[in-house]
């Protein structure tokens, strides 16, 4: 074994708001508009493991991302990096010295085809990580928000609140834990996989030409979302479906709208989005109630949430709305055997025209689950380097 | 010929607004939320034409709409027959009895298969017949406004205001001109006609719904828009056609945004709309300047706006990025001969990849006109019956 070589293995998790995050007032700091309120995905189905090395044999730092080289000079990278070590001089108590180079070695569980922002979760990793390579202790969210807004999200399980703060220094923006994953477990989630090829305007520039040229954006960010944060906080600790389904919904279309407010406008749902949508509120309309919700990020797939009862019957709708001959259509936790026919999804098939076979190029079932986590099967060998 | 009998036909101009009204403060009286500005067009490629005719003789009243016996006795027609035929006893000079009945005969120049909102021309044309048949001079707008609110804004040519007015019993909304076709003649108007199926939520009830579920509305009617008028009307004032387009485009997205923001959320514009979205940005990208501009109503047809010079480029650039097999797919003031190559399309041309065949319908060019005016060939024979 190489002499003095610290290597430390996380797990961190995908979020996804149910009130978004739209607009910076500090593109350096990644200080955002207003508040915002996510889920975190299970670890199980989709996430970023982490591997880091240290060794003060090490010549340079270096960076691993499935599989492929890639520099560790980005602003992005070094404000995260240079952050922790900071705190790791400052503890005095890191068994690894924080002037030593690194090795950081990341992949995903799921494929970066799939379009699902993965940036949440990859800096949430990578600070995660270094805090477990530099046993540093606390709230670190506010160095993952630096690499990536939404990432501080992920340093936390379940539902999770990221305050927008008020200082400039950004030190008050940080996520914070609303409810654990086990508070409500029987959500539900379901990523529906649009197969389109087309390449989005980037959330980055999104947001930031929103920010210059929206009018809506303002308003939403200082008379809106403050209102529907708190009420959906409530929603969710009172386990309410119905209100955070409604919630949910609103904010997303918010968002959406906001985006076509910008200048020139920008689009992210296409559509099959759209059909989705529909097919949403025309199942919910036959239930008399909000039983599915969806919910859209910065492209064309759907996240969809419902309980864990209504799952068979939800399944069965989707397979029929959006038909595909692939044989692992559906994917995560559970299968296509799991579709039920019910006479509400028989009624709804006669409503509703499918969209065309393969609209949807897959769907990710999936639960909410806990923040960040160290594993012990690391990605990097005893020399520091990547196992194939 | 009938004893008494008295005919008058008038023509009525369809508009679009380029400011756009949605949402009521008062559904019966239709009174908006908002002002409103749009531009009049030319009524020898749109327009309504309706010929009343009054007779002591004639036992009930009679509507004959596109060849199309209608009821008489919705609400819309009787606030604008009571209304008119009020002012004409109150006149005095009328020589037309109010109390007698009528027949009237309704038709468009246009295929309401275009789905061009023709309610506007409709009741202007209505309101403009009735003040000629009764002989009444004077600013009619306000009842023109009860049978369709954005009919008021058809009772005059060029460009036109409507004072969403302040006082409850409607008097005060009316429209008001704020210059007539001459101040600004090079204007030109391209209505690309999708094709497209499927039916829309009518606008009527979306604003309904948007006004009762969009907290973007309120802001927009009471922070935006009049703000925004103001500019437009400089605008048009000044003859300034990148700001007018700008100002255009950026209304036109935002009716859109808020409609997006709306519970459930409505959409109007699909795949072909915002492939000429997106055209007319590159378009402009690549000239530097906006010379072309897009507004869509409630329905995916797009309303381009450009100046006369830069008609046989933006014609060609359209036919390139629609193809289209049809031998009559440019209507009105100019054909597809006027269609000219230039560089600038070539190079378009290169970079846009055309959308499938046929995905318009149909073009209608026309130009800015005059608003509704009395015509001598009636729709009618003498003794009141519909010439076939």
């Amino acid at each position: 074994m190489m002499a003095n070589l610290h290597i430390a293995t996380c797990q961190a998790p995908v979020n996804i708001a149910v009130v978004k995050y739209w607009g910076k007032r500090d593109e350096k700091l990644m200080l955002p508009v207003n508040d915002s309120i996510s889920v975190t995905l299970s670890t199980d189905d989709l996430c970023t493991t982490t591997s880091i090395a240290a060794s003060q044999l090490f010549k340079e730092d270096k960076l691993v991302l499935n599989g492929k080289v890639e520099p560790t000079n980005s602003p992005r990278i070094q404000n995260c990096l240079k952050s922790i070590q900071e705190a790791a001089r400052n503890s005095g108590k890191s068994p690894v010295d924080p002037s030593w180079r690194l090795q950081i070695c990341s992949k995903n569980n799921f494929p970066t085809s799939a379009g699902l922002a993965s940036s949440a979760a990859g800096y949430a990793c990578l600070v995660a990580t270094l805090q477990a390579l530099y046993k540093l202790e606390g709230n670190f969210s506010s160095v993952a928000r630096k690499g990536s807004g939404s990432a501080c999200r992920s340093m936390f399980g379940g539902f999770v609140r990221w305050r927008k703060g008020d200082k400039s220094d950004g030190s008050d923006s940080v996520a914070i834990q609303i409810a654990p994953a086990s508070h409500w477990p029987e959500i539900r989630v379901i990523i529906c996989v649009a197969n389109d090829a087309r390449k989005d305007t980037g959330s980055t520039s999104g947001m930031q030409r929103s920010v210059e040229t929206s009018d809506l954006l303002r308003y939403r960010a200082e008379a809106i979302v403050p209102r529907r944060c708190d009420a959906m906080e409530m929603a969710i600790l009172t386990r309410d479906f119905e209100s955070f389904a409604r919630l949910t919904m609103m904010d997303s279309n918010q968002l959406h709208a906001v985006c076509q407010d910008t200048y020139p406008p920008i689009r992210y749902m296409n559509q099959i989005s759209w059909d989705i949508v529909s097919l949403v509120h025309r199942y919910n309309e036959l239930v008399g109630a909000n039983k599915l919700a969806y919910t859209f990020d910065a492209g064309p797939n759907a996240f969809l949430f419902c309980l864990d009862d209504d799952i068979p019957e939800v399944l069965q709708i989707l397979k029929q709305a959006f038909p595909s001959n692939e044989s692992d259509y559906i994917k995560g936790i559970y299968t296509t055997a799991t579709a039920k026919t019910t006479p509400r999804s028989d009624e709804l098939a006669k409503r509703v025209e499918p969209a065309p076979a393969e609209s949807l190029k897959y769907m990710i079932t999936t639960k909410i689950g806990n923040g960040p986590h160290e594993i012990q099967q690391h990605l990097c060998d005893s020399k520091g380097n990547t196992i194939p």
